[in-house]
C-alpha cells in the first residue's frame, strides 16, 4: 500500500485504501458521519464512493460547484446543516469532491464546535496533488483567494485515481499545472515525466500522482507553518493567483481554471527567474512551448497587466508592504523572498504574449 | 509582576504590563497593529490605553456592542476591514474590550490569512477572569452560543484591573459568577472570598482576579483540547447557556448577560449536585442565598423550561446524543459526563423559583 502516516494524519492511495478508512471509521466511535460533496461529485463519486465502502446512516450536504462559492456564506450554509443534522463534537466530516470541497469543508470541520475530525477524499487531479496535502483549508474573500483559513491536518487522506474518469479534460490539464510546478521546484527528472501525464496509462498515472504527493508532503512536513521552505510551493502561484482572481473579476475575461492560471504564472515567473536569477534560456524556452501547446491561451493588454499588479499586494506570502516571489536559479533549485520590479513583470508579460502568438 | 508565561503566550497583570506589551511590540517588528474595539471600549477604553502605551499607526476597527453581534457576519466585516487596510501575516491584531471583542477578535485573527498575530487586553471582569485565558475564541452562530471557533492562544493577555471602573454595575456582577464558578470547582476558601468580591478595594480585586486567572490556567494547561479535566469550567454553563439562549430569542423574557445566566446554572446544577451526587445541603442553600441575592430573579414556567431542555442538545459537550452534565460532590471536587434526567432539571427549576420567591 502506498501510505505516508504521521502522528495525526495519514495518506493511503489506490489498493488498501478503502480498507484503511474503513479500518478507522470501525474503529473511532464517531457519533456520526456526514459527507460534503458539490452536484458533480454526488452524481459520479458518490456512488463509486458507496460501492468501495459500506456507510449507514452518513448524512450528505451539498454545496454549489465552483470556485466562487469557495466563501463565508456556503461555510455558513454547511455549519447550520451539521448544526440542524445534530453534529457534535465526536462526528466525522468527510470531503468528497476536488479543491474547492477539501478546503472549505476541511475549514469548516477545523472550526465548527472549535473543531472535529475530518477526511478528505481528493476526486480532481488538483486536489489530489495539492489541496490533499499540508493541511492548509480556507475560502476566499471577495476575489481574493483563501484569505480565511486555518491550518489543520485531517485524520486520513484517500486517493484513489480512479475518480479522475470522472473529470472533463480541462479539469485534468489544469490538475498538470501543479504536477510541473512540482516538477519545476524539486527535479528535472520528475518534470519530464509530468509532459507526458495522462490518465490513460493508469500506472503512470498513479505513479506521478503519488510522486507528487511524495514531494509536497516532505516540503510542508519540514515546514508546516510556512515560516520558510513551504514557500516554494507557491511558485507561479503569485502571479497565477493573480490573474485567477483579475479573470473571476473581469467578465470580459474567460474564467479560469486554478491550474489553467497557475500555468500562465509558472511560464512568467520561469522568464523573471532567467531574468534575475539566470535561470537557463533554453530550458526556458522548451517549458514555455510545453506550457502554451497544453494550456489555454489568454491575451491581456496593458491595462489588464496594470490590475493584476495591483491585486499582487494581497498575496499572503507579501508583509510590511513587500511583494515576495518565489524563484529559481535552475529547475530544482528555488530561492524564496525575491523582490521583482512591475517593470519586470510586464516584460514577462509579453513574453507569455509573444509565446503564445507562435 | 504578576505574570504567567508559556511557550506561546504570557499573561500579565497590573504593574509591569503596560511594558510587557510595549516590548513585545518593540521586538516583534510587525508591519502594520490593528485595535478591535467596540463603541464603549473605544470611548472609555482606548484612551487610558493611548495613555499607557505609545502607538503611532496603529488602525482602530470598530465592531458593534453586544453579544447579538458576535457573529460571522461581524468577522466578515473585520476580516474585509483588515484586508481593505493592509494587514498581512506579519501584522498584529490588539483585542481591547470584554469577551464579544476578545472572543471574536482572537477567531477573526486566527483565521485571517490562515492565523495572524493577537494580544488580548480584556476590559470586562468576565473577560479578565475567563474568556481571557485558555485560548478558546469564537463567534455564535443563530442562538448557539460559540459553535464556531478554534482553540489558539493569544500571544499576550494583558490584564489591567483599572479597566473595570469603567463598567456599569450590572457587568461587575456578570463576571463575579464566573469568578464564584472558579470557588465552586475549585477552593472553598476562594469561594468565600467571591462572595464580598468588590471593585472599591482594589487590592482584594486584584488578587481574586489573578486567582482566577490562576485557577483557570492551571486547568487548561492540564487539558487544552478538553479531553476531561478542562470540561468542569463548563459548570452552571450546560443551564447557563441555555437559559442564555432562550432568553436571547424570547422577546418577552429580559436579555440576560453571560455571567447572570450562568448564575442561574450555577444555582440549577448545584442542587441537580445536591440530588444525584451527595452535595451537602447546607452549603447548597447558602450558594442559593448569595445567588439570589446578587443577581437578578427571572421566573421560567414550565413551558420555558421545556423550551430551555430542548436547547441542551446543542452545548458543545454532548456527544452521541447524550446531554452532559459537570457536578460537584462536594466545593471542589467536580465530577465530568454525568447524566441528569429531565425530570430531575424540572425540579431544579422548582428549586430556584422557590429560592427567588422567598
Amino acid at each position: 500500500m502506498k501510505k505516508i502516516a504521521s502522528k495525526t494524519s495519514t495518506i493511503v492511495c489506490n489498493d488498501g485504501s478503502w480498507k484503511f478508512l474503513a479500518d478507522v471509521i470501525e474503529n473511532s466511535n464517531f457519533s456520526k458521519l456526514f459527507i460534503i460533496v458539490d452536484p458533480h461529485t454526488e452524481k459520479h463519486c458518490l456512488p463509486f464512493f458507496y460501492k468501495k465502502i459500506i456507510l449507514t446512516n452518513a448524512k450528505i450536504i451539498t454545496i454549489p460547484a465552483g470556485e466562487q462559492y469557495k466563501t463565508i456564506e456556503t461555510c455558513l450554509y454547511v455549519w447550520n446543516q451539521l448544526s440542524q443534522l445534530g453534529a457534535d463534537r465526536q462526528s466525522l466530516v468527510i470531503n468528497l469532491g476536488g479543491g474547492v470541497v477539501t478546503d472549505l469543508g476541511g475549514f469548516v470541520a477545523s472550526t465548527f464546535q472549535r473543531g472535529i475530525s475530518f477526511v478528505n477524499i481528493p476526486t480532481s487531479l488538483l486536489a489530489m496533488v495539492d489541496a490533499s496535502v499540508g493541511g492548509k483549508n480556507g475560502v476566499d474573500l471577495g476575489v481574493l483567494k483563501n484569505q480565511i483559513g486555518v491550518i489543520k491536518e485531517p485524520i486520513a487522506v484517500i486517493i484513489d485515481t480512479s475518480f479522475l474518469a470522472t473529470l472533463p479534460k480541462n479539469h485534468i490539464i489544469s490538475g498538470i499545472a501543479e504536477i510541473i510546478k512540482h516538477g519545476l521546484i524539486s527535479s528535472e527528472l520528475y518534470l519530464n515525466e509530468s509532459w507526458i501525464f495522462t490518465i490513460e496509462n493508469p500506472m503512470l498515472c498513479e505513479k506521478l500522482v503519488w510522486d507528487s504527493v511524495q514531494i509536497k508532503h516532505r516540503i510542508v512536513t519540514e515546514d508546516p507553518a510556512e515560516k520558510g521552505l513551504r514557500k516554494m510551493l507557491n511558485y507561479g502561484h503569485t502571479l497565477g493567483h493573480a490573474i485567477e482572481s483579475f479573470c473571476l473579476e473581469d467578465s470580459k475575461k474567460p474564467t479560469l481554471l486554478h491550474g489553467e492560471a497557475v500555468a500562465i504564472g509558472l511560464l512568467l515567473e520561469t522568464y523573471i527567474s532567467s531574468e534575475l536569477l539566470g535561470f537557463p534560456k533554453a530550458k526556458l524556452l522548451h517549458i514555455s512551448e510545453k506550457i502554451t501547446s497544453l494550456f489555454p491561451k489568454v491575451h491581456f493588454n496593458s491595462k489588464d497587466i496594470k490590475e493584476i499588479i495591483k491585486l499582487l499586494i494581497f498575496d499572503k506570502k507579501n508583509t510590511h508592504g513587500i511583494i515576495q516571489f518565489v524563484l529559481l536559479e535552475d529547475i530544482g533549485t528555488p530561492k524564496t523572498n525575491c523582490i521583482v520590479s512591475n517593470e519586470l513583470i510586464e516584460k514577462a508579460f509579453k513574453f507569455y504574449e509573444k509565446c503564445i502568438a507562435k
